[in-house]
């Protein structure tokens, strides 16, 4: 008897939007519906790519090219992909990731200017095109998010970015947002934490009924 | 006043094939015509080339993929090439590369199948197309390389691989040097180490009579 495929969920938005602190609470909401949870994220997730994380947000790496830091994401997510996603959704676990390939086109794309093109073609070889079924993007004014993750202790390599930098990111991950509606469900981040993962959870009931 | 271009010269083979006793050969020899030479190697060669290449080779790490592989490779070298190799030729300086981008057509593409448009896009992406003025490949039976290699120590990620692995990779190092005979100079390397250095030498002895 072949196994029902999971359901794939990811988290994005900018620094301080409230992404790991949703994580939490939305693993809590699925796992009370008896539902085997797969908690992951990028770049990470994996040894390998925790090891290119490291790498990635390390402070003193400042001169990192565009595209060394665009090839770094995608070998973490190749990695991840393989040897955790896939296999997770095959055996009808279910995934939450704190961040995706969405990031890239954010991040990479519209942070860096690293070419869309460019980026859709490493989706390809990275994924296979591998898209979650739901796209939570929090969003949020930049101010709001940096003021909120300024407590969190040294700022990394990406953080450390000017807020020109993250405006771009904010826009690129709405006009992806605008351009997937049926994937992505925008929630305003600026709320309280329990007004966040009340539209998590109703952004994401559709995936239960879904389920057999 | 413009300053001429330095040229570049990389070293391939298998393991074992005596690229790193060469280098230290052709250095010698290229710094007493009084060049400005820059050593370098892949994976490697920057601080951020250093540590990929520390996850690359990591024994631990067997289950990379072979599309993450690609990735890490490409993201140390388009580090490299930005970082010091482009700098170093157009200030006028010569490179000595252990190892570039035919590497990855070598040991990625032949010996791990990854599709060859899909190193040439990357290869566009992370160089530009920069390619060596000669490429020096040192031609050795697998055997015999790993013979030689056996002594260094605990074996690499790459190292540990089958000998088809390895004659797939001296297949396809050779067939690229069979497709581009301009700047490739196959050299025996069963010889002597003195008699390799001496076919090195005589192979980039062009480039010091084009230099002005
Ligand atoms: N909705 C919220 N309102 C106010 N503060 C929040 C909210 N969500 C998270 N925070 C706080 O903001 C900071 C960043 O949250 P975090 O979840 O780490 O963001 P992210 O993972 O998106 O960078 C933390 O100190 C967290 O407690
Ligand atoms: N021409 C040669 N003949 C015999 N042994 C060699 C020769 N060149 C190198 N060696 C030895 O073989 C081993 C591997 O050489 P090395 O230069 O490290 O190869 P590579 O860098 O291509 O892996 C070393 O112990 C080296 O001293
Ligand atoms: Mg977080
Ligand atoms: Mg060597």
């Amino acid at each position: 008897m072949s196994q029902t495929r999971g359901k794939f969920i990811s988290l994005e938005g900018g620094e301080g939007a409230g992404k790991s602190t949703l994580l939490a609470g939305l693993r809590a909401c699925i796992e009370a519906r008896g539902v085997d949870l797969l908690l992951t994220r990028e770049p990470g997730g994996t040894a390998l790519g925790e090891a290119v994380r490291g790498i990635v947000l390390d402070p003193a790496l400042r001169g990192m090219a565009a595209e060394t830091e665009l090839l770094l994401m995608f070998a973490s997510r190749a990695q991840l992909v393989r040897e955790l996603i896939e296999p997770a959704l095959a055996a009808g676990r279910w995934v939450l990731c704190d961040r995706f390939t969405d990031a890239s086109y954010a991040y990479q794309g519209g942070g860096r200017g690293q070419p869309v093109e460019r980026i859709q073609a490493l989706e390809q070889w990275a994924t296979g095109g591998l898209a979650p079924d739901i796209t939570l993007l929090l969003d949020l004014p930049v101010a709001t998010g940096r003021a909120r993750a300024a407590g969190r202790g040294e700022a990394d390599r990406i953080e450390v970015e000017a807020d020109a930098f993250f405006e771009r990111v904010r826009a690129a991950y709405r006009a992806r947002a605008a351009a997937q509606p049926q994937r992505f469900r925008v929630i305003d981040a600026s709320h309280s934490p329990d007004d966040v993962l009340r539209a998590a959870e109703q952004a994401i009931a559709a995936l239960f009924e879904a389920a057999p």
